[in-house]
């Protein structure tokens, strides 16, 4: 009786092992890898497989490419390992561009770079398909709890992800888990105000939003004088570009990398006040701008922060690409109740 | 066996009663009353007292105030019934102004409206002085936990409250918790960033704080044409002031109120386009601003939340001066494990 009611209060992972489809859906690329976790060991990933998205087709043959790719991982797992390979895989989970709503792991709401990917029920698809639990969070939710768990915010209780990219994301996570929010669209921080965006038309067709300056677009619609919405924007121009002029010795570049990254601290200052996270993380192409961009960001975060909060550590991401498949996949575990959490 | 093996699972609340002493620290009065809990009956207040905070005395005076007015309170229970009153007194609960530690219920920082109250450790004063336990939390996060419990979020899972008075604050209750925050400051919504706010000192010594616009010293500083940090800002021509003016046909402050209340909305809907909650409470003095200023808090909203949170109800406080009493001691009770939750 008494090692019953000790084994109740164990982390179920300490003494377990759990295996995972994690896929993670992109406007570019969908990738999908059989994430295995052993113990309290560090996850590890096999059988990655990585096809285009071809977002332009539409939501049915994302759908369809989605459960083609996550056949294709299981098949050549079955393959390698044998069937009985299958006992130990608990489900699949999604990390996705669009906002699922929480609640049954369809697609609420998705931008013009998926269309017709509003509505489609991911979750359901891939319970019908494979027979299998599914569970579906958005790319920047999946990519924080990837971090949280097992990257740059290990051991840590709270962490903001910060993801300049194409455009601009970010996701909290709170002891452990996401803040989801009731519509499923926590973390959408690129459409909050600052007032160097005031007079710029955001994607989203508001204005004075951050995501204008700091985002990939941002930066090379401030290169190129217009705003990221104008039909002038030259999207060939966007902020790798801009990078590139910038090491070339163009002096514009490096001015509008340090206004970009400068706004983009004076922001995550913002966020910090509001939500007090212990670390915030930056991941997204845009961290790749180099210094003059990452001194900015530290000089505009510390004109904003409030005193409490000015030594808040703002780290590089740890993961890399594996950490939205590792955050879908922990994700699964969690809506199974299985990892002691 | 089995009949324990149940209780284990029951909200202790159901079936039993509790009494918290629960307190509010304001800058400029000390509310505390004794607050009942019967089951899932509606808290009740009793032997409420207020007394000046004399906040300008001094951190020390402070304490030896609220210690006084606690004393009172149980003191008078006392009398009226009898010793064994005090065998239903499970500790006293606070909700201060200026930013308490989560972690040990001392004050980590104040400004200037409470000097000396940095650093004063308010739970361990009040466990040695009354040798019960003690809570404490800042004042909004108790005005929004007291108003998630039982007033305006009663039954929804997540709400912001949003408080203008002399200054902006707020607070974010997820799942019944109050976001605390690494460093206690999670909530501090007056210190971000509104680009109409972009040339203006906020108290907190930073530009283009919302709080300069829509609190009601930065209603008043837009009257005249200052701001709230200038020297020549006359603080008797505030929120209040303004309102009654616009009351009395005076375009100007009608324009003001107006602006502040766009103002307000605006930033209320990036925090929801950050945070989703499914609620979001207006309290605080500048609620009391009427029609002209509501209304233009609704089209600032409309006009920046994302799609997703467009619905996203924004309702008036319930519970007036009784939330942060209730809220303090309800988080007393949490600290207890006592609420089921």
């Amino acid at each position: 009786m008494e090692a019953v009611e000790e084994r109740r209060f164990l982390n179920p992972r300490v003494h377990r092992s759990y295996r995972a489809v994690g896929v993670d859906v992109g406007g570019t690329k969908i990738a999908c890898a059989i994430v295995s976790f052993e113990g309290l060991q560090p996850p590890v990933l096999s059988y990655h497989k990585e096809v285009p998205t071809e977002a332009a087709l539409g939501g049915e043959h994302v759908m369809g490419t989605i459960i083609g790719v996550v056949r294709a991982c299981l098949d050549e797992a079955r393959v390698q390992e044998g069937d009985s390979f299958m006992d130990g895989v608990f489900g699949i989970g999604v990390g996705t561009a669009g906002c699922p709503d929480p609640h049954d792991g369809s697609i609420a709401s998705a931008n013009d770079i998926m269309p017709g990917w509003t509505g489609m029920p991911v979750a359901a698809r891939l319970r019908y398909a494979f027979g299998l639990p599914a569970s579906v969070m958005g790319d920047v939710q999946a990519h924080a709890l990837g971090e949280a768990r097992w990257g740059a915010a290990r051991g840590v209780s709270s962490c903001l992800l910060v993801a300049p990219g194409t455009g601009l994301g970010g996701a909290l996570v709170i002891a452990g888990r996401v803040l989801r929010g009731a519509h499923g669209i926590a973390g959408h921080i690129g459409h909050t105000l600052h007032p160097a965006a005031r007079d710029m038309e955001c994607q989203c067709g508001r204005f004075a939003h951050i995501e204008s300056i700091a985002s990939g677009q941002g930066i090379g619609a401030l290169y190129q004088g217009v705003s990221a919405a104008d039909p002038s924007f030259d999207e060939a121009r966007g902020g790798a570009w801009v990078s590139a002029q910038a090491q070339a010795g163009d002096t514009r570049a490096l001015q509008v990398l340090h206004d970009a990254g400068f706004a983009l601290g004076e922001s995550i200052a913002s966020w910090v006040n509001i939500l007090d996270p212990e670390l915030v993380i930056l991941a997204g192409s845009v961290c790749r701008a180099g210094a003059p961009w990452r001194e900015a960001l530290s000089a505009g975060y510390q004109s904003q922060a409030l005193d409490p909060v000015a030594q808040t550590r703002i780290v590089d991401a740890a993961l890399g690409g594996e950490a939205p498949l590792i955050g879908a996949a922990e994700d699964l575990l969690d809506s199974l109740e299985l990892t002691g959490l």
